[in-house]
């Protein structure tokens, strides 16, 4: 499995040119353009591609179709939540978050076509690929980790709930989407998705325990975005929860419960790398853990 | 085609049942059920359906899904377009806006969430319907109404831009998602989709101009929300460019030329008085017009 077979960028750059190309309103399509390049570390698309690849990658088109909705509605959520009225984040990857950079109607409008385009992409694949009938059931995979009742949006909407419940609100704000990476990859690929999903609900986990620790210990110029904000929110979060130590323990608790989880497959060797690897990613400079 | 034949209620509970159901956030929740019933005209959605049953309506389930999608992404539009950094507007349909209702992260959310739904719906037939190849090419139809470049989100991106394109601002904000109501009934219905889309550009300028003349002659209290924004707002507007008189009548000719349209089909005569009859609902009480 190497680095170039696990690059989602050709077709994200395709999908983001399709919905940016004229006559779209230049703010809108510069905003589409901006908000998906370049990239963070493309975890969730590297993981489902994986998937399909260490499953025979017998729909190569429709795995990478859904590998880059995937990275597409992870950006578009990334856009939504920055705003104003969520997190008011000014700084994103390094760079001015969307609103900030583009004022917010053009933000609220940007993250809504990112949406559409996730899906304009699945569908576009429909008349290219030998198996058609799998096109349905992966666009099925990915709509269920964004919408409601467990998807993204679900997830988000736990913070406006008087009482959140905590094991809902990490399973959709931060797993829903990995699970529809590991699964929308095997059914790509022709294989059942559902021996699946602990894998991905377990990196999603691991994902969301690292997300905390780097909200509490990384250097703000080093991740290109603030950090403290759980404490500053009053957010739940497994530092404040378990202590820094706990946190980095849970992490790899995590990380090896989604390896020992890899259903028997031809590659499935191969794809537990490309997973420990993609997990080292998740410890931030500094913090020690015992996998490095 | 009778009334029941056109009627989507059901098929909207169903999706927005889904969407909503546990473990949803409570407020989420509500926020679906809030923006989707009780409906408006539903013309879309009726629209859709009116071209698949004069095209033999062959795959009813996915002419079904597509309608209803195609209701849920205008649902999904009216509460981002009311949120406070749009219009602003604190009255929809007679009651509290969303974001008024619910609070402004809801309402992004909700509208979120509704167009996952949309497409999620469609997906869902996936399974159920003879002819799987539909599938992609209607969920490509109905996308390419929403998205960019000429979808409702770049018609409304168009607001934020210093230059307006009037004809692909009104193109896009409110004939893209008509465009995608009788091409995406006559691709389920397995005809060209091509041909359709004359009726449902004509039909959604015919709606367009019956908005402005709405926004300039009628009573906030009889149609539920807010008039006078295009003014206030200093929008383009047919009233404003034309007079009353002049909008009326650009309006009359929108509807005819789209009834002139309507290609060749089986139930051609049902169909054009289907449109007639939903058309004249396009004329604000009080304003005389020549086809009533």
């Amino acid at each position: 499995m190497g680095k170039a077979q696990l690059d989602c960028e050709h077709t994200l750059a395709m999908a983001v040119r399709e919905a940016s190309t004229e006559p779209c309103p230049p703010l809108l399509a510069r905003a589409l353009d901006y908000a998906v390049f370049p990239g963070g570390a493309r975890v969730r698309p590297r993981l489902s591609l994986a998937v399909a690849l260490a499953n025979g990658n017998s729909e190569p088109r429709l795995a990478a179709a859904a590998a880059s909705a995937i990275e597409l509605l992870h950006c578009a959520s990334l856009v939504h939540d920055d705003l104003p009225c969520f997190d008011d984040a000014i700084e994103r990857r390094g760079k001015p978050s969307v609103h900030a950079a583009f004022g917010e109607r053009i933000a609220v409008l940007a993250g809504d076509a990112l949406i559409v385009a996730a899906f304009q992409q699945l569908s576009a694949v429909g008349s290219r690929i030998s198996h058609p009938v799998r096109l349905a059931a992966v666009t099925a995979i990915v709509a269920r980790g964004v919408g409601g009742p467990l998807g993204i949006c679900a997830g988000q909407a736990w913070e406006c709930e008087p009482r959140v419940d905590l094991e809902h609100y990490h399973r959709s704000k931060t797993g829903a989407l990995f699970v529809a990476a590991t699964c929308s990859g095997a059914a790509a690929a022709g294989v059942e998705p559902e021996p699946w999903q602990e894998l991905g609900d377990s990196i999603g986990e691991a994902y969301q325990v690292a997300d905390d620790i780097q909200d509490a210990v990384a250097d703000p110029e080093v991740i290109g975005k603030p950090t403290g904000i759980d404490v500053a929110l009053d957010r739940p979060s497994a530092v404040r929860e378990l202590g820094l130590d706990g946190a980095v323990k849970r992490l790899e608790r995590c990380i090896e419960k989604g390896l020992d989880s890899i259903p028997p497959c031809k590659g499935r060797d191969l794809l537990r790398e490309v997973v420990q690897q993609q997990s080292n990613r998740f410890f931030p400079q500094g913090v020690k853990h015992s996998a490095a």
